[in-house]
């Protein structure tokens, strides 16, 4: 792997130029540390060059066989339709490139064993798979919480997945493949076992479903540690977008995604944890906080309280002890606002 | 200002190497882009090290002076308790170099309008002071609720602010130096008018709280547009950190911090916005799958679903599908697992 | 179906048949065991006559007097308003009458002295005022753990109580008089000590509220046990009606009345309890069905799940318990419904 | 104080001492109207005659023909095992006497398929069932909400009923028979249409679950309307009891058992309703209130807020008036507490 800035940075490629192709491409330059965006690839280059031109340094290519060949990619994110995986994937392994794969894998299993072969073949483990939902905060500690044994044995896990609405083109499949695809993986993750069957039913079915499309579905699975699962499946419910996950346990019941992150019933109580400090009720504030100051500074300037406001607080301060020895009401005088701070 | 990086990155120095100093150390190295810690100072240089060392190519020194003189820095951090503020800004203000001010400013109004005016004298702003929870995702919320008149003008704030201990050397004063500080700012920030008066009352005191700390306290201020807000603050709740706002307005009721992000009420109803797509509800997991992906690349692994993910979800796929057309339960069938993949 | 039995009941007079009082006389009417309307007074006559038509067996009058006369009431409601209860009140205690006194008990402190010393004369308590609150299942269940000390001490109140609107001839001293007086009785009843301090402010107002309304209000109180209590009152408040408790003790939070009946904080979680079993879960549902089902049988019918009901379910559990045993979807197989039960 | 007034009471035979049948005693003695309990009977006469001696006017029998051959009851309240249902129903059907019975009507369909032809061939509808859930708050609010089509169409049902333990004797078929019967009920009585079929199913099962109880289960059925729901049973819970329900419609979901009486999500909220007024908000606590006076008033006393209390509060309203015209802090003085009121 070569990595050519000072920083070490990985150079990616990003491999379809839509919607996700697009997301990644703005993540990768504005959130992620110790990568940029060196390329964007689309079979209509155009589209590509709209993405890349954000970036400073990304080039754009028609091709994922073009990127590779002008050498500026040290990683890939595979975004394109899934039909589209299994060519690029195999490409991408004999090229001995690390890829971040957008789900599915490849849209049928033989395919998936084609390309698994050939990354056995390779030697090193070049492919990820784009479940992100592991990396969710609620679905971690859920998982920490199941291993841990701290309720009991898992006994049953309950999903719900609702989507507002459908986009143009998908198909009565793709309720499967697109989305309950995201269950079977969490079930998978949660339990560390594979699942031996699946059952679905469809039963009355939305009138504001999009044509050819039976919407809900109830999806029942069952793992080869004989955990059942059960997923709700409503990708037209228009009232907005819903994941939510209910394990039961011998002696506790956890649900992450139903308005808190985690909420744990045990032992007659029903609740939710309470931040033990300020590093963790105000971590993403601070993240925020230094970023923009640090993007301020930059450009040359602040982004957020200044001075004036450290000096009225301080008078509020002064005021509140004053009051606080016993002196009732006291106001507050501030020095008239500079308008250098206005 | 200079930057010295292929990426334009600030060189930060981090002025105080205790828990706030090492929290931003932390920060600024794992989850910032555009900077990079430059210098830890501490007077105690052995802990100025100790922090610095974690940190690659960060500088240890013993002080603002020294780090400024070993031209190291773009931009500072500042620290150390709001006692040795004072001095430390004016060095930096003087020197011209933009600092982030851990709240207070400094410990009085007279100090801080001293440091205004150096300041203001410099001709630009360089002090941003660290009131955090305006870069809070609720506190930003609330803000654009009220701008916006929404639910007509805001007329009532009420604040509640619990720790669950105070820490050794707390004093009396502290719990509105330190901690009542924040709320001022808050009602400053909500409202964009000063604080006028302030009210401090004290009633039962709790047989926790350390010696000599009067603890809960209930304040009240009203603010040049007449608005008038209280805060509860316990800082010995033992029970955990809390920081909660309600507003009051004049067709409705916002509140934050107490479970969900923001809580409306309004026209008979109490509740929470739904996430609209998967693009907010797993914002977070996409940032954190592909930056541990990419540190991972760069150790040449993985860091998350591998291609055995993407076949077993594939084969679960193929038999959800024969089961949504009306086969009934069916058998998943898999490959043995490679021990590759193992 | 006529069934004659002796069973001791009060006969109850209502005097005042505005809302209050038509609302008591349905509640004695149908709610309440051991008593009966047996009398109706307003000084309208037919506005008594057309709450008294509503109860078999009570008749109207135009005053407390000629009602007394007539010997027909045992115990009495007094729902006039206000400043008629002095009078009223030393007629009913001169007569021995024992009387359930809407809140206030009069307008002001020196006639409740007179009423005081004229029911102390009388040698036994006949006044009872009407601060509901108390009977809540809520502020019980409160008042308990405050007695119990599980959370260690009580050290602050904080109460919000919103009226949707004020009603016509609503003042601005009826926001003490009228709303805030329930709050000064709850935190009378909370701690069991009397107020010994009141403080009203008056911040930004409402232009919702009606003419001459000052609203909302923020009072703050303290007890001669040295505790602080304060009231949001917002008589104005558009999006409906809202009562809220909340008690911070020493190691612990409490909530009344913001969604759950009682919310718990204490050692790092919050929460609610969850039911110990079906009794306390669908105790309502039990009464109101007994109850339908008695009244009825009184016409002659039964008013709820018939025997088909009965049956239907059998055959679901009987299929249910087939496919328990591995049956798989078991069909379940029903015999036509009969008109009868149609 | 004794009154004797002429009051229509139905006079009620309770069939079954156990732990229903005693209940059904206390409930009918103390919060039902126009009834009183006439008759305990119970095989165990010891058993009959305890729970009757706590009833006045209760007489105990060992028999339901007894019973009836005394002439005390008017209706009765079968509260028998299962199993003996049938035998009495016929016997209470041929006499006339009215009856709700306990769930199940018989342990079979065919048996219940006698007792509907024998209560047809009566004429007139003697039997209620008793599936006390149709007279829950949130089952009638959600039942009238899918009857109203005020979110589209009903789609899906989920069900979730779990209880802390099961009782000594407890088997695997009562799962179905005596828990999962309330929810074929509930689907039921949501769809007003009928289960044509049941899916049970078993995966991992609780090492906490008696001998013999494969616990949790799974149950899905489908209505002749088309509609799936599923259920969770699960009888060994540890931590509680709770029965859930989750109706998902064409534009919406409500949830009831949950916390909240109901909580609707549509058009991107997720909430729940605030009272209108005090007469919702309070409803239970006025019955209560006055429900507990008019006893206390039975006993020469009071139960609640005596003319102290008016006079204390009327103190605090005449210094929270003061304050709230300007005069800041203001004193309470309070007359020294009589001792008649101590």
């Amino acid at each position: 792997m070569r990595i050519a800035v000072t920083k070490d940075e990985l150079r990616v490629g990003v491999v379809g130029a839509g919607r996700m192709g697009a997301d990644h491409v703005e993540r990768l330059a504005h959130h992620i540390l110790r990568a940029r965006v060196s390329a964007v690839v689309d079979i209509d280059l155009s589209r590509a060059a709209g993405v890349a031109r954000k970036v400073p340094g990304a080039e754009s290519f028609a091709s994922l066989e073009e990127m590779l060949a002008a050498d500026t990619v040290d990683a890939v994110v595979l975004a394109t339709p899934g039909f589209l995986h299994e060519e690029a994937l195999l490409t991408l392994v004999e090229a001995g490139v690390p890829v971040l794969c957008e789900k599915p894998l490849t849209p049928d299993p033989d395919s998936s064993l084609r390309v698994m072969k050939a990354e056995a073949a390779s030697g090193s483990q070049l492919i990820q798979v784009g479940f992100m939902r592991r990396f969710d905060a609620g679905y971690r500690q859920l998982k920490r919480i199941i291993d841990s044994g701290e309720y009991g044995k898992l006994l049953m896990l309950h999903l719900q997945h609702r989507n507002p609405s459908t986009p143009p083109g998908f198909t009565n499949e793709m309720i499967i493949n697109d989305s309950v695809v995201h269950e079977f993986d969490a079930v998978r993750f949660f339990t560390d076992s594979e699942i031996t069957s699946v059952h679905v039913r469809i039963g009355r079915v939305s009138s504001l479903a999009a044509a050819g499309i039976q919407d809900p579905q109830h999806v029942t699975v069952q793992t080869s540690s004989g955990l059942l699962a059960d997923v709700e499946i409503f990708c037209s419910a228009q009232f907005g977008y819903q994941v939510y996950a209910q394990a039961t346990f011998e002696r506790g019941l956890v649900k992450i995604g139903d308005g808190a992150e985690l909420e744990i019933t045990s032992e007659g109580r029903k609740g939710t944890a309470v931040d033990p400090g300020f590093v963790t009720r105000f971590r993403h504030a601070y993240d925020i906080e230094v970023q923009d100051w640090i993007d301020a500074v930059h450009q040359g300037g602040i982004a957020g309280p200044s001075a004036w406001d450290g000096y009225a607080t301080a008078a509020c301060c002064a005021a509140g002890v004053a009051s606080q020895r016993g002196e009732g009401i006291v106001d507050v005088k501030l020095v008239p606002r500079p308008s250098f701070y206005s």
